[in-house]
C-alpha cells in the first residue's frame, strides 16, 4: 500500500520536473529512498523522527505528538518525556502541531521551534483541553494515513478532515495543508511549544504580520542551550481573512500596549509565550501552502533563505529536489542483502547518519557565533549538533568514507566554534551557537585526528593542533585540571572520574597523533605521555578500571556492575572499563592476557544483568541488552571488535552479526536505544559491510562480519570500493578470508587508503571458523 | 568651591591638552560648561540626572539612588518609583552604583542597563542588605564631595573610601576609581538592576569574560520596550585576579551546566539574572580604570566603539574632549543674563537640550532596526529617544535653529523607523529599536512639517509626506479609524477622545503643510478637512472642548476642572481644551472672541484648582501650578502665548516672566515637572530669547519677553543672530517695541526668515505696557 502510493507520489513528481538533469541522471535510476523507513526507530528509546528534511537540513519538520507530556509543568524529573527527545512517539494517536526543528535520536531533549497546527471550526488555542474541560487543538490520526519517505511526510488530521503534507529544502519547511469547506479554518502558529516541555524554555518570542500572507518573528528559549535564538520568515499561499494571538505568561509588565487593542489584527506581537492564529475561508479540498524559514541570524535572513530556495509555490517541485539530494546521499552505498528488511534498514541507517549535524547559516553564509555575533563563513558551510561523545566513534570515521567535503566541512565549523569560545575549546556538544557541555571527553579531537591520519579535508592542521592543544589545557573543565595534575581524576574531586580519565587519555593520544602529523615532536611526547594516564585507573588486583582518590588509593565501595556512582557515566566498569581504544593490546595484557580477555568478553555477553543495575536509567535499557553488554548506549560500541585482539576474530564476528540481528531491524522499533545524532546508525553501516573504525585518529579498521551480499561505496574521489562475499548467508557469519584486490589479507585489520583506493574487497563466508 | 575644583580640573586637563585645534579655538575661550549644573532638577518631578554624557550620547553614565525602591517586587503602583526615572533624587544619601544608559527628564522609567559599583572588604553582592541582614553593597555618599559639569561627575563612596569619577565619549562610559589599600577590592556589575524596578525587567542577561581585563555581553529587557537589547564591551586597565557570578533567578533549567563548578572563574555566565564581580588587590589611591562600550547590535560592534571612541587609558583626555563638545553645542547660544543664576537656569536648560534623542548606531553605522534586522545607516546619524508628544512643541524647532543637520539626521531616523515598522508608521516614541506607543497623536509629522517649512535638512520630502499619510491612515492605530469615520474620536469608544481628536487635526494640519510643499493638491486637501476636525469636540452651549458621544451627542458627566475621565489625558479641558495651534484665531472666535478669551486665560492662570482634582496625578503637581495652569506638563506650554491672539500681547510677556522666574530656578529643585527629554527647558530657552513656536509647522514664533539682557545665536549657516534688550530689568517685563535690524516689527509674530538671517533683534523693555 505505501510503495504503491509512494509509486503513485513520484509519478506525479517526475511529470512536473522540468529540470533535465534530474532526468537523465544515470545514478537517479534507482530511487533508493523507497527503501528509507523514517518511521523506524520511532517507537520507544530511538529518538528519532519521521518528519521531512533535507539532507543535514536546519529545517527539520515533523510532527509532535507528546501532547499530553508536554503539559506536565513540574520541574522534576519525568521518565516519561525522555521518551519524546524527538517529539514523536509511534504508539500515540495524536498530534498536536508541526515542528520545523527536531533532534534525530539524541539523548536529551530540546527544540520544537515554531509548531504549526491547522484546525477547522471554533478557534480552539489550547493544545490539550480548554479553560472549560473541551478538546485541546490537537488532532487524532491513524497510522493508516500516515506517510513518510526522506523529504516527506503525510498526515490526516481526522479531528478537522485536513490532510497535511511536508516537505523541506535545507532552510525552508514547506506545509501543504488540503482542507474541507470552512468558512471557519484556521492555521495556529504555537510558540509556546517546546520538545520536553518540563519546565517552560521560553526567553521572548515576537511575531510580525508583515502584509496578509507573510509573518515574521523570532524564539529565544534556555534549556538544553543557554540561549538558543531562531528566526523565521514564512509566507502563506493565501491571504488570511483575519488574525490574532494570545499570551500566555505569568507575569507581563507590558507598560502602554494595553492603551489599544492589540491582540487582533495588530501586526506586531511580542512576549514569553504567545500562540498566534490565522484564519481563513476555504473550499473543498481547497490547498493551503506555507513556505517557513528558518534562520539563526535574523528575520530578514530568513527571508533570505525563503526567497532563495524555494522561490515558487510548486510543493511537489521542491519535494522532488530534496529527493534527489537524498538519493544522492543514499546512493554513495549501494548494496545488495540477504533480506529486505536488512536494505531497508541499510538504507534507514544511512539516512539517519544525514540528519545531523546540521547546516547552520544562511544562505548568504552568514551564522551566529558561540559569542552571539554574526559570523560569515569563509570557505567552509557552518554547521552545528555536534553529539560529540556519541558520533566520533563511527559517523564521524563514516564521513571520512562518505562524506569527506562535509567532514571537512564539520571540522572547519568545530575551529571556528573554538575561536569563537571564550574558553578557547572546541565543542563538547555544539547546540546552536551554544555550548551546552553534554558529556565528558573533549572528542572534536578524535574528529579533528582521524580525518588528519586519513588526510580528508584541508582545514589547517596547526590550527587544529592548536585548537585541541588549547581544549586540552583549560584547567576549569569538568575534571581536567586535577586531571593533568594528578594524571588521573580524582574521584574524591569528580565525578565520572575513571570516564573522564579513560576518555582523556584517548583525546590525548589523539592530539599527540596530530602532533605528529604536524612534525611538532614535543607535543606529540607531551600528549603522548598523557594518553598513557589510563593506566593509573586500573586496578590490578580486582583486574577493573576502577575510581582512585585523590591520596592514591583506589575508592573501597566499589561495584563493577553497577551504572550509578562508580566513577562511569552511563555504562558499568564492565564496559566503560574497557576504553583504552589507542591502546588495546596493552590494555588486553594488564588485564590478564589474550585468553583471559577473551573469556571477560565471553563473560560480559552472557552473564545476567539484574534489573537494579538498570533501573531508572534513561540511557541503558533492556532492549539495548546481551547479557551485560549494552548496545543501547555508547561507551561499549568497540567492545564486539575486541576479540580481535584476544586471538578470536571469530568471536568477534559472530557477535556483530548477532547484533546486527537482534537490536536493529526495519520496524518501528528497530532501535535499540537512542540513535544519538546517527553514532547508533553509522555502527550498523559499519558493522554490515564488515569493519569498524574501533580507534578514530588510526588509519585502521578492525574487521568485522559482513552483512551485505555485497555493497558498491562510491567515493568523492570518482573510485568506487566494492565489498562482495561468497557464500554470504544468515548462518554463514564467519570470515574465513579477505582478499583486497585478489591479495588475501593478512590479520585482523583494514587501512583506510584499503578502502579509498577502490576495486574489490572480498569476504569468503562460512557456517564455521576452522 | 564647586567653581575653584572646577577650575583646577580645568587647569590639569588643559595641561594634558596635545591637541592644537583645541587649544586655539576662538569660541572655547569662554567655557560655558562652568555655567552648566547638572544637578538642577535631580529633586522631585524633574528626572534628569547628574552623571556623565557627550551631546546626545547613547551612554548616558550616572549614579544611581534608589535602592529602597527598586527593590518592591510587586507589580502595583508605587507612586515613590516615578520619582527615579532617572535613577538619581537629590535628597538620597546612598549610592547603589553606576548606570549606563539613562533617560533625561521622561515621564515613564527605563533603562539602567549595567550597573556598575566598587567596593572593598568581604565580598556582598546583595545591594540593599544581605540574606543575615548586613549591610547591601550600597555606599554611603555627600553632596559635599560631588561635582557634577558637562561630561564629568565625581563623588566619594564614603562607605568604601573610594572616590568614582566619570566621564564619556558618545558610546564609551569612562570609569576612574581611586581604591584604598586593600587585597579585597572588588567591582561589581550588576546585570539585575532596572530603573524603575516594579515587576522584573530582565529577559535575559550574557557575560563572557574574553581575558583577565576584558569582558562582553549584553542584556534584554521588557518594560516600557518589549524586547531592548543592549550590547557591551567593557576594559579594565588592570587584570582582576579572580572573579565570578551569582544568578538570581527563580527558576533555571539550566541542563547540564551543573556538571562543573561554573559560578567562579569561569568565563561565560548567562541567565535571566546575574551579577558578577571581579576581584583585585589594590594600593592606597590606585586606580582602576573600565571603559565601558554600548552598542545596540552586538558585542562585537561594542568592541568597535571602544576602540574607536577610547583607544587610549587617558581619563582626562576623554573628559577634555566631552567637554570640548559641550562647549561647542553651548556656545551655540551666548547669553547675558541679568543675574548669575539665570545664567546657569540657561546655559542648564542649554545642556538639557542636548541629553536626548541620542545617537542610535555603532561608528560603523549599523543599527538594529525596529523588526530587530540589523541595518546600516546611510547618508545620516540615526538616532532613538523619540519623546514626540513633549519634544515636537519645542525642542525639535529648537533644533532648527541650534542643530539643524542633527534635526534632519533625527527625521531620516523616524523615516528609517517607518520603513522598519511593520505599522508603516512614523514614530510616536522611539525607544531603542521598539515602538512603546506612549501618549497620543502622530507628532512625528509636526517635527517633519517644521523642518519642512523652515527648509531644514535635505531628506526625502515626497517620502515624508508619504510616510505621514501612512501613519494618519491606520485605522487600528488608538481610535484613528474611528476619527477618521466620525471627525471625531468619539468618547464611548475609546478613552482621551478629546485630546486625540485635537491632536490628530493638528497633525493632519502638518501633513497639509507637507502636502502644500511637495504641491501634492488632493492630499493637501484631504488633510485640511482633517486638520478642521477640532471643531466637532467643542460643544459652544458652555464653550469647552467636550467629549461627544458616536451618536453625536456631547457626554453629559462632564467637569472640565478634572484631569481624570473626562476625555482628555495628563490635563483638563481648561487647559487642554485650547489646543488648536493650526487656528488659534477661529479658535479665540469661537469660545467668545478676544476679550472674551482673554478673560477666560487670566481666569486659567488665576483660579485655585481643588487638591482633589491633581491627586495620585503623577505628571500634574503642584510645584508646576499657576492657578489652574499647568506648567509642569506638556498640554499647556502654548497658553501663554495665547494671549498675543487676543489684542493682549502684554498679558503674555508678564506671564512668560513670571513663568520664566517661578518655574525655573539654578536649584536642584529647578524643574516644576518632568524635563521631557528636553521640552520643558526647550521652552526656557525660546522663552528666555523672547519668543516661542506656538504652532510647529508654521514659520512663525509668538513674541513674548525676553528673560536675557541679550544673546548671540551662533547658526550653522554661518550667521549670528543678536538678540539685544533696551531697559533690561526684573521688572521691565513688557515689551514696548521689537526692531529687526532697525526696522520695527508690526504684530505678534516672528519669522524664522527673520532668525536665520542673522543681524539684529532689539527688544524695548518697560514696566508698563502702555
Amino acid at each position: 500500500m505505501r510503495k504503491l502510493l509512494m509509486f503513485l507520489f513520484c509519478f506525479t513528481v517526475l511529470n512536473s520536473c522540468k529540470e533535465e538533469e534530474i532526468i537523465t541522471s544515470e545514478k537517479q535510476k534507482t530511487d533508493y529512498t523507497q527503501f528509507v523507513n523514517p518511521f523506524i526507530g520511532t517507537s520507544k528509546m530511538g529518538h528519532v523522527f519521521p518528519g521531512a528534511t533535507a539532507p543535514f537540513g536546519m529545517v527539520q519538520l515533523s510532527p509532535q505528538t507528546n501532547f499530553e507530556v508536554m503539559f506536565k509543568d513540574d520541574a522534576s524529573y519525568n521518565p516519561e518525556t525522555y521518551k519524546y527527545c524527538a517529539g514523536y512517539q509511534h504508539r500515540d494517536s495524536t498530534i498536536i502541531g508541526f515542528a520545523h526543528t527536531n533532534f534525530s535520536g539524541t539523548g536529551h531533549a530540546d527544540l520544537g521551534d515554531f509548531l504549526i497546527m491547522p484546525t477547522v471550526g471554533s478557534l480552539v488555542l489550547d493544545p490539550l483541553k480548554t479553560a472549560d474541560g473541551n478538546k485541546g487543538f490537537y488532532s487524532t490520526f491513524s497510522h493508516t494515513n500516515e506517510e513518510a519517505m526522506p523529504g516527506y511526510y503525510k498526515v490526516d488530521l481526522d479531528s478537522y478532515g485536513i490532510k497535511a503534507e511536508f516537505t523541506a529544502s535545507e532552510r525552508v519547511g514547506f506545509h501543504q495543508y488540503s482542507f474541507p469547506k470552512s468558512d471557519n479554518a484556521h492555521i495556529i502558529l504555537d510558540m509556546v511549544y517546546n520538545v520536553y516541555h518540563h519546565n517552560n524554555k521560553n526567553i521572548w518570542t515576537f511575531l510580525r504580520v508583515e502584509n496578509d500572507s507573510t509573518i515574521t518573528g523570532y524564539r529565544q528559549t534556555k534549556g538544553w542551550a543557554r540561549d538558543k535564538k531562531v528566526f523565521f520568515a514564512a509566507k502563506f499561499s493565501k491571504p488570511f481573512k483575519s488574525y490574532g494571538h494570545k499570551k500566555y505568561d505569568d507575569v507581563i509588565y507590558d507598560g502602554f500596549y494595553r492603551r489599544f487593542k492589540q491582540d487582533e489584527n495588530f501586526p506586531e506581537m511580542a512576549g514569553k509565550n504567545l500562540r498566534a492564529y490565522f484564519n481563513f475561508d476555504t473550499d473543498d479540498g481547497e490547498k493551503i501552502k506555507i513556505k517557513f524559514a528558518l534562520s539563526n541570524v535574523s528575520s530578514a535572513g530568513a527571508m533570505k533563505n525563503l526567497e532563495a530556495e524555494i522561490p515558487h509555490w510548486n510543493f511537489n517541485k521542491t519535494y522532488e529536489e530534496t529527493s534527489y539530494k537524498w538519493n544522492e546521499e543514499l546512493y554513495k552505498i549501494e548494496v545488495e542483502t540477504l533480506t529486505e528488511n536488512q536494505k531497508t534498514t541499510f538504507y534507514t541507517a544511512m539516512y539517519h547518519t544525514n540528519l545531523s549535524p546540521i547546516i547552520y547559516e544562511d544562505v548568504d553564509g552568514q551564522y551566529r557565533g558561540l559569542d552571539q555575533n554574526i559570523y560569515t563563513s569563509n570557505g567552509f558551510t557552518n554547521y552545528t549538533v555536534f553529539s560529540l561523545w556519541d558520533t566520533y566513534r563511527a559517523l564521524h570515521p563514516l564521513f571520512n568514507i562518505t562524506q569527506p567535503n562535509r567532514n571537512n566541512d564539520m571540522i572547519k565549523s568545530m575551529l571556528a566554534h573554538h575561536d569563537e569560545s571564550v574558553h578557547n575549546m572546541l565543542p563538547i556538544w555544539s547546540h546552536y551557537a551554544n555550548e551546552n557541555w553534554c558529556m565528558i571527553g573533549y572528542h572534536a579531537t578524535s574528529v579533528i585526528a582521524d580525518a588528519m591520519i586519513k588526510n580528508v579535508g584541508d582545514f589547517d592542521y596547526e590550527r587544529a593542533l592548536e585548537a585541541s592543544v588549547n581544549t586540552a589545557s583549560v584547567r576549569y573543565f569538568d575534571g581536567l585540571g586535577d586531571y593533568i595534575d594528578y594524571k588521573y581524576v580524582p574521584d574524591d574531586k569528580s565525578h565520572s572520574s575513571v570516564s573522564k580519565t579513560l576518555e582523556y587519555a584517548y583525546n590525548d593520544w589523539c592530539i599527540a597523533q596530530m602532533a605528529k602529523a604536524v612534525g611538532h615532536t614535543s607535543k606529540e611526547k607531551d600528549f603522548k605521555k598523557r594518553s598513557e594516564y589510563y593506566i593509573n585507573v586500573y586496578d590490578p588486583s580486582i583486574g577493573f578500571m576502577r575510581p582512585k582518590l585523590s591520596d592514591g588509593t583506589f575508592r573501597k565501595n566499589f561495584d563493577p556492575m553497577d551504572t550509578h556512582g562508580q566513577g562511569f557515566i552511563e555504562g558499568n566498569a564492565w564496559n566503560y572499563g574497557l576504553y583504552v581504544p589507542q591502546n588495546i593490546e596493552k590494555m588486553v595484557d594488564i588485564m590478564g592476557g589474550k585468553e583471559r580477555f577473551s573469556q571477560r568478553l565471553d563473560s560480559l555477553f552472557t552473564m545476567e544483568i539484574e534489573e537494579k543495575y538498570i533501573e531508572n536509567h534513561e540511557d541503558i535499557t533492556r532492549d539495548g541488552i546481551i547479557g551485560n553488554y549494552v548496545h543501547g548506549n555508547e561507551p561499549g560500541h568497540h567492545i564486539p571488535y575486541l576479540y580481535n585482539w584476544t586471538g578470536h576474530p571469530e568471536k568477534t564476528q559472530s557477535r556483530v552479526r548477532m547484533i546486527m540481528d537482534s537490536m536493529y531491524a526495519s520496524t518501528v522499533e528497530g532501535l535499540c536505544g537512542n540513535d544519538d545524532a546517527g553514532q547508533m546508525s553509522a555502527w550498523y553501516i559499519f558493522s554490515s559491510l564488515g569493519f569498524y573504525p574501533v580507534t578514530p585518529g588510526s588509519p585502521y579498521y578492525a574487521l568485522g562480519s559482513p552483512i551485505v551480499k555485497n555493497a558498491k561505496i562510491h567515493l568523492e574521489n570518482g573510485k568506487t570500493l566494492t565489498i562482495a562475499t561468497k557464500n554470504q548467508s544468515k548462518d554463514n557469519v564467519y570470515v574465513r578470508s579477505v582478499s583486497i584486490n585478489g591479495k588475501v589479507l593478512d590479520g585482523i585489520l583494514l587501512s583506510h587508503q584499503d578502502i579509498m583506493n577502490g576495486g574489490e574487497i572480498v569476504f569468503e563466508m562460512s557456517n564455521n571458523y576452522k
